[in-house]
C-alpha cells in the first residue's frame, strides 16, 4: 500500500468523512496485520485518528486510548494518544470515558460542560466521543477510544458508526 | 503546578532550549509521580517532547518510544509516540534506533541518509536523535527515546544532555 509507514496518514485528498474513515479502517487493518501487541497497534491507531480528523477540518485536540488497568480493573489508565498531556487514571463510571467503560455504550457528547461529572484533562475541550472496546469473548471492557474536539458538536452518528467498527477491529486484532 | 494536565505542555514562553528542556524534565517528574505504568508515563512523555520541541521551532515530525519486546528481546516494538504512523518493529543493531538499543550509546545523526542501514519510517525525516533507556540494575536496554526532524542537524549536544537525563528519569520511574 505504501513505501513508508508515515504514508498511511495521508488523508488530504478525501472528499467526505465516510471516505476518510473508510481509509482509516483499512489503514488500521494494514498496520495491525500479523501484529497483536496492543501498545504498538493503539499507538499507530491514535496517529491515524489524529491525521484523519485533522484532514477533515475537525478540530480534534486529543485522539487516543484509555485501557482497563490490569492491576485494578475498576480503573482506566492512560494509553497511547496524540495531543496534550492527559489524566493518568479514570475510575469506571466517572466522566465521559468512565461512563463508556462501565456502560459499554458509545458516549456522544455535544457539550462536555453539560455532561454530569465531566473530567477535564484540558479546559479547551468542548465536545467528545468515547467508544468502548469490548472483549468479544469475556464481554469485559478492554479499553476506550477517546476523541476530544475544540468545538461544540464535533462528532455525529457517522463517527459513532465508523469508530464503533474501529473498536471491533481493535478488539479482534490486539492481545491486551 | 497546573489545574489541567494539558497545561504541562505550555512551553510557549521559554527563551532557550535549556529552559524548555528543564521544564520538560520537571513536567515529566510531576506527571509520573506515584505512577509506574510505563505506557501511561511514556504516552505523556511523548506529548511533552512534541510540544517542547515544537515550541522551540525545531521541526520534529516524530517524538516517541520503541521498547524492548518482552516476547523477543532482540527486537524493539513501537511504543507511545506523537507524529505519523511508524514501523512496528526494529531489530537490535539495525538502523538508528536498533544501534542505540544494542550499543546503549546515544545516536546523534545530523543526516539520516548518511547513516548505514537507516530505516525510513517516514521519507521526510532528515535528522534524528535516539537515546537508550537502560535498566539501572540489570543494565539491559528497556527502550529508546526517538526524535525525528524534518531538517538536517536538528539536534545537538544540549539535546543529548537533557534527553539523557529524561532517559534516566524514565528508567527510575517506570515498571516495564
Amino acid at each position: 500500500m505504501s513505501e513508508h509507514h508515515a504514508n498511511y496518514s495521508v488523508f488530504s485528498s478525501v472528499s467526505s468523512k465516510e471516505e476518510a474513515l473508510d481509509i482509516l479502517l483499512m489503514s488500521y487493518e494494514a498496520l495491525s496485520k500479523e501484529q497483536t501487541n496492543w501498545v504498538c497497534n493503539l499507538a499507530n491507531a491514535s496517529s491515524l485518528l489524529w491525521h484523519a480528523y485533522t484532514a477533515l477540518g475537525i478540530k480534534v485536540n486529543w485522539t487516543g486510548f484509555y485501557v482497563t488497568d490490569k492491576e485494578n480493573d475498576t480503573e482506566l489508565i492512560l494509553g497511547p494518544f496524540q495531543g496534550k498531556p492527559a489524566c493518568q487514571t479514570i475510575i469506571f463510571g466517572k466522566g465521559v470515558c468512565g461512563t463508556a467503560a462501565s456502560t459499554q455504550e458509545i458516549q456522544l457528547v455535544a457539550d462536555v460542560d453539560k455532561f454530569p461529572g465531566h473530567i477535564a484533562c484540558d479546559g479547551e475541550t468542548k465536545s467528545e466521543i468515547v467508544i468502548p472496546i469490548v472483549d468479544l469473548k469475556t464481554k469485559k471492557t478492554l479499553a476506550v477510544i477517546d476523541l476530544d474536539c475544540l468545538e461544540l458538536n464535533g462528532f455525529d452518528e457517522i463517527d459513532k458508526k465508523y469508530l464503533g467498527e474501529l473498536a471491533k477491529l481493535i478488539s479482534a486484532s490486539c492481545s491486551f
